[in-house]
């Protein structure tokens, strides 16, 4: 066992997690805390937490790492917070999220085992099935975490992301055990 | 007792919920947070919840259990999260839900052992005379807990609904205890 | 000791709950969780609850208990928020809360025993000091927690309003000891 | 070891809290909960908190501690807040904080060992590294809690500010240990 700042990691999981060249992740519940905010007319509004954000952006400017969002709904403001935090692949309106995983793959060249994904919900789990390896906040809802191969300690929108983003830079060796650089 | 991912579940609550074929739901404090957004000039925002969605869905699209909402307060944004979940049946306004429930039982032709509610307080008490079977999200006022058949694990808009509605298709067979299908 | 469903209460307490005539409620951090959501334009939100909101309609329909707020800030949403929970007196603006408590109890031809008081922090103290009991949010400042007759089990725009609603009702004889009328 | 309500501090932190005369404050994290709140327009929504407000203005108006907001973004929302909590000097845009502490201190012709900072993330290690005290929120990210010198009991947004502020005032023997003046 690896002892990390998010708690003890297993070497295997820190093996799997260093080959990891595509993080794909899911919007509502992941990045988001699940919240959706409606007024009477059309306005909307989702939170998204600014340590993720920073996570996203270290994990994608100091390794070989690329981000992908995936999501079953179709919103501008995902795009809005994508750019922010320097997603340059936004795929929305998947009801299926198995073959966006498949199209990235292809896209980059990758192998399954080098692509990793997380998500919180039973849409989620094609994904997750697509992927080499899959994770998901505290608060996802039971049967997903019976199926991740990691449930991180952090909920969505309060620092899950984060947390994987920081655990693949220290089992890339980029960042030190104590998430310092 | 049945054990379930959501913990516990008597085999007799099990059994009365494998008969619902109608679920009522309240809106502030079950469908959302209780919390109510307000700014200087007439905007309203009410906080919604990802994975409610997705287990209302899931219910209505997998089972012979329709969903309906009854609310005191009378709101467009509670109809535009209601298509959104795919909630046909929409009641507003109602100081007094019991009459409600008795129209949706005519329309519906069923007993009342076939109905379920869920609320969170004292005005929610007649919909739970009227209904068959009555469930609280944890962070209902106490009375309401006392009241309730079933005081579930998870606060208002923040995962009871979800929680009712998976015990409901796991009680009719369609869901497996963890939570998979 | 009293049992009640919000923990054991003194017949001290109770015996000083059962004489108010007047409750004084702060805005924010008491009838709001302390939060306030600004944008990049004019524009301000704060957060209400719905559970306190039929705590206040409670106790001013059903017991001779009538309700005010005074807050040192001044703003539309908070006359919004009063309107909806039928709260009619509304001192907003006040740095130094004394001379609105003192007004109010001129008015309604009340003894200082007959007025109680809630509020979160420092500048509540004056309004603590002119009324004869006086209760704070679980999640008040410490002083404040220190210098309260009676520190609530909620936070702040999370129930602490409707607990002691709830608790001068049943003080009253009006509310049984378990929540229920 | 010093008895406050906040917990015990040591002697060794509550002597160079008394010097003081410069606090410089994050903002996404640190005066807020790191949430950021987008829609579908242009809108965007961050969450201040009133008691973390007082604290500041408390601070500035009873002791001889300026205070300033040194911050990576931009937006005209700080200016706000930083306006209504009495900051006059807000420095935005920040990608490297350094330089911008090193400009404050010129500014008031203090020393490194007269100002703190507090931040959450790793964007504010140039800003620790250049003050003389750091302090962080409970749920800063674990590196931010190694490096900083105090770890406050209360998130981001929740009152963390608060904390800081009134124990700068206790170490200056202008605010109890009880919190009171």
């Amino acid at each position: 066992m690896i002892n990390t700042c998010y708690g003890f990691i297993s070497e295997q999981v820190f093996s799997r997690l260093s080959k990891i060249k595509l993080l794909m992740l899911d919007v509502d519940g992941t990045l988001t805390d699940g919240g959706i905010y409606l007024n009477n007319d059309t306005g909307e509004y989702k939170r998204f937490y600014t340590k993720d954000g920073l996570g996203l952006t270290q994990l994608q400017s100091k390794s070989d790492c690329v981000c992908a969002v995936i999501t079953g709904r179709s919103s501008h403001l995902v795009e809005r917070r994508c750019e922010e935090v320097q997603i340059k692949y936004v795929i929305q309106g998947q009801k299926d999220k198995a073959p966006a995983v498949a199209e990235l793959l292809k896209r980059f060249g990758l192998t399954k085992e080098q692509s990793a994904s997380i998500g919180d919900d039973h849409n989620d789990l094609p994904m997750f099935d697509a992927s080499g390896f899959c994770a998901c906040p505290q608060d996802a809802v039971p049967f997903i975490q019976k199926r991740a191969d990691l449930t991180l300690h952090r909920d969505g929108g309060r620092g899950a992301v984060r947390e994987l983003c920081d655990l693949i830079l220290m089992a890339k060796g980029i960042m030190n055990t104590d998430g310092g650089f």
